[in-house]
């Protein structure tokens, strides 16, 4: 496997290259520290062919980091496992991944730590594990969040599928931001769609949910989306996946601290119990809608 | 992939579960901590339908505390990220591949803490990612040999093929022992082959070595593999891959004190340039035999 062990030489030259040891030697933490792993296969978080590796490789480097967002984490560093297509470009396609990982690392300060790197005759797999640091006040869970405590989300949601799923942002700096002016009792990111990853932070939290219809930020993918599909745009914020905007609650006598924030729009509050959602013609029940990868492959 | 879901709340009742959140949660270190990924993939390094899904487990922990081995540390928490064939028994499977690096992983005092789970029309991947402490004097490199250093390894090699790579035995404990001892100059564990990661040392270290073919520990598997390749079991300890011993350079004026340790078997010591083997009849060059997987599929 000439190609894998070729990058693996090639990977030594990059300007941030850890050792060439067993294993990636990290300094201690003050703090506590946060970990985290996400796998992404072709043909499921991708297609290969058609966003090519540059972006694969960022993909795969922001939904790890997103993870360490959503537990108000600092990232600091990163290990990229490969599994390449036996291909003769699976040098070329590796050293693509690893550029694209590097790059949306570094817009965060995060350094690629250490890997590794397999071929076989199968599709594609991109496994990266993120390392964090955790905020002093301690991590963010999806645990805390108590009824009354209002909900907010760090943007508008809805049609990632169009593309904007394969270029995500990190929400690091904004959650650090709001994390500055308020207390957030539980935050997730936005992976399986809105109202699917509210309803892991209420069974977490036990308690439940009222969003309001007006308040939900769509973006104009779904706009654009709603279009092709029936649904409705509304329909498309709460229950398309791969936003990875944050969602997360904070207490009712802090969110006023929040008014106006650009990276904190105000989508409801917690309740009792249940997840609903309040329109100009009354309050329904919302089923959790999870998201399934779907690419039209004609 | 309802598998997918099941599997992941059957976790959450496993007694060493981690959080349910979007990272695990880790104490600060008092040492620098050491981090690693190895990936296995079916067809590859195990044959699925073969092995079954318990020793994959088994397999894919080993090799990672491997490598916390092979830097002297201690093994802490693991991340298991599954790709998993859909399949009626998918879940099962996950279960039993979770059971099995549980298994492995407690033995040595190691809780997996977190992982990530997908399915997907392609074949089984198991993507684990080990976290472990340096050990105070800091973690052993491949870097540090120097000529005139005595060579060791922990155990005998060779045919590891014929079944043993399915369940190698971390060398954590082994090491530390030996660390009591005497200081480690330079240390990485046997997965392409004694050869090959000797040279990865010397590559590193910048020096050579002469290994005294008497001296190699040669697996009783080596001598029944060479009756069916031809090659001489020397050529087979000294070649194949995934023993998972320990290699190490231990400065000459120290090398005493390891006399007749149980896993300390002197084979060689490090010399100026080359890789050369002493025999009886003369002292010839090595060319460093890497080892590639080959599974007979008929």
């Amino acid at each position: 496997m000439p190609a894998e062990f070729d990058f693996i030489r090639w990977i030594q030259t990059r300007p941030q290259a850890g050792n060439a040891d067993d294993c990636a030697v990290l300094e201690p933490t003050s703090h506590k520290f946060l970990l985290t792993t996400d796998i992404l296969m072709d043909g499921t978080d991708f297609l290969l062919k058609e966003a090519g590796p540059r972006a694969v490789g960022r993909k795969a480097m922001a939904v790890n980091l997103s993870d360490i967002a959503a537990m108000g984490g600092r990232a600091t560093g990163a290990l990229l496992g490969l599994v390449l297509p036996q291909s003769a470009d699976a040098g070329e396609i590796a050293r693509e991944i690893y550029l694209g990982a590097e790059e949306l690392a570094a817009e965060f300060g995060v350094r690629i730590v250490g890997g590794d790197t397999n071929s076989w005759a199968g599709g594609l797999v991109v496994s990266i594990t993120a390392l964090g640091e955790s905020p002093e006040c301690g991590p963010l869970l999806r645990s805390g969040a108590k009824p009354g405590d209002a909900i907010f989300v760090t943007g508008p949601c809805g049609g990632s599928i169009l593309g904007r799923h394969l270029n995500p942002r990190p929400r690091l700096n904004e959650i650090a931001e709001v994390m500055r002016l308020v207390s957030i009792s539980a935050c997730i990111d936005i992976s399986d769609g809105l109202t699917a990853d509210l309803q892991h932070i209420l069974d977490a939290s036990r308690c439940g949910a009222i969003l309001d219809a007006d308040a939900i930020p769509i973006h104009a993918d779904a706009i654009k989306l709603s279009n092709r599909t029936g649904k409705t745009a509304l329909e498309h914020a709460l229950g398309d996946g791969e936003d990875f905007e944050l969602l997360f609650a904070v207490p009712a006598a802090q969110a006023e601290e929040l008014r106006d924030h650009p990276s904190a729009i105000r989508i409801g509050e917690c309740a009792k119990s249940g997840l609903n959602l309040r329109e100009a013609t009354g309050i329904r029940t919302l089923a959790p809608a999870g998201w399934t990868h779907e690419f039209d492959r004609n």
